[in-house]
């Protein structure tokens, strides 16, 4: 069966058909128009009941990962969240999960100031649908496909938590009941991941390409690649240095190979992955400083296509990863 | 249990916190900004199987539909369609269907020059969710809530056939084999409406008040006078002049009753319902015939609220209707 990727590229993609858009499918958000006011992005996610998340999922938790992943994708554009519209499908009219998901909604609603414009509400096996807009400068927006040849890759935060607390709670059917603190540490991971919106703002002008983490830094790392390659016609690789991921903390424990697994294939992290060049370390440092976040380089990116594992003696490290799909 | 409008009020209404839209929920799309181009106009609908299409709907009237009934919401705002989104949820990857589905959404996205410009796919029982966005100069918007005392009230088209079809269909539980041409017309209405897009852009300027016809006409009426009578001030109502309403022919064979319920409380009809001053009655007829769609001059706004009808003797003719909610 195709996959995700593979089914949009089949049926929704239209090389052949020009559009006005300044950038259209495949990438963080669409681009469109560019007045003084600059570009709008747009971008949508929808979020499915017993895929995306828990049938048990805390509603507050449910409102703010449902905004938090379409304000990712702003964020990856280094685009300023502007407004959003929510569709629902509900299975029924549960009142007091329905107050839980507007407040948890609208608290990073209103931390991003980005207002609820519109929506739907229908009856239906539960289904959540954002679609999130904002405003980036066209020529500082943060493409996929703006790699260079030599560029260093960077990542925002730590990284592996959120999908080791997914396999957890896979494998034991619940959440524990009791306080385990590495697991809820992950666990909030999981369920509120930060949106990376002043990061996106910070590297406007100072990165060449950005994705952010939803399925794992390997596929993500791949899509990037990938568009830029396109967009530069010389094939595009990049070598990781495992020494210079940045492991959260609680995964201490867990074997380095399954530290690797989760920080490169797990997903659901909603870092930023981004590329700039190697004489705008200092400036990158400096940005991450200013927000407050830890910026790691962990790699670069070369002219050889694939992604490559280059442990603490240099040597390469055998990994076979391939990104999240819904659809294999 | 509250119904939709009430949960949409309840959860997602914020009437004390200010916005920076032109408007927000409430009307048939939001408006944001202000620019020399124009306000973008902006609506989400998410389409349910089961409720609003039935499994075993042809995929390209579905891809059809889906955008039609986004489009139609631009059309009642004024607004020209620029491009929009698609979130759909698949339970699996059938690809026949799919490449019909992306068949009826393309060839009607041409059809009004409104571009794909991103989306998601995941898996899932089967929804989409379209965001349209347009363009309208906010002067010029066609808002619900802009009816005056003593308007006339118009509506596009004739009423009432799609859910005759819709209604055919319930109780036979199948759609006929074989040909059937009222049925087939009706049906047509039913599965593929045509957006009334044309038609919003000539009543710019023209018009003070409109409404596209989902939930039928006395429901999405009552919608109009609600709003408007509270950005007058004052409580408006309407009368309908029975025999003015524009009954779809194919209905002919019905009794009278039968056919003004299904053409005030049927829904389906995505015919735009508007208001416009006595005086520009020439300017309406003449838009009208620019763009060889039927207008119907049903009635009038009056300073007393309800919805009245009057019969051809101009006695008032007693009828209950409420406009179709999900959650009811």
């Amino acid at each position: 069966m195709p996959g995700e990727f593979e089914l949009i590229r089949r049926f929704f993609e239209r090389p052949g058909v020009a559009g006005r858009a300044a950038l259209g499918i495949g990438d963080d958000c669409a681009l469109i128009g560019a007045g003084d006011e600059g570009a709008l992005a747009v971008s949508t996610d929808m979020l499915v009941a017993g895929r995306h998340f828990f049938d048990d999922v805390d509603p507050e938790a449910l409102g703010h990962k449902a905004l938090a992943v379409n304000l990712s994708d702003l964020a990856a554009m280094g685009a300023r969240p502007l407004s959003f519209t929510l569709a629902l499908a509900l299975p029924n009219a549960d009142e007091p999960w329905l107050a839980g998901l507007a407040r948890g909604l609208f608290a990073l609603a209103d931390a991003h100031g980005c207002e609820l414009v519109g929506g739907d509400t229908t009856r239906g096996p539960l289904n959540l649908c954002i679609t999130v807009l904002g405003s980036v400068p066209p020529a500082q927006a943060l493409r996929r496909d703006r790699a260079r040849d030599g560029d260093d890759l960077w990542v925002s935060g730590a990284l592996g938590a959120a999908a080791w607390a997914l396999q957890r709670r896979l494998e034991t059917g619940a959440w524990p009941v009791g306080t385990e603190p590495a697991l809820d540490h992950a666990r909030a991971r999981l369920e509120r991941p930060e949106p990376r919106v002043a990061l996106g703002l910070a590297l406007r002008g100072l990165a060449h390409a950005a994705i952010d983490l939803s399925d794992g830094l390997a596929g993500d790392l791949g899509h990037l690649l990938e568009r830029s390659s396109a967009a530069a016609g010389v094939a595009l690789g990049a070598v990781i240095e495992t020494a210079a991921l940045p492991i959260d903390p609680v995964l201490g424990a867990l074997p380095q190979a399954r530290c690797l697994e989760l920080a490169l294939a797990g997903g659901d992290d909603y870092e930023l992955l981004f590329t700039a060049p190697a004489g705008a370390r200092g400036a990158v440092l400096a940005a991450g400083a200013r927000i407050g976040l830890t910026l790691s380089r962990i790699g670069r990116i070369e002219p050889a296509p694939g992604v490559r594992l280059s442990g603490p003696d240099g040597r390469p490290i055998p990994f076979h990863a391939r990104a999240f799909d819904h659809f294999l």
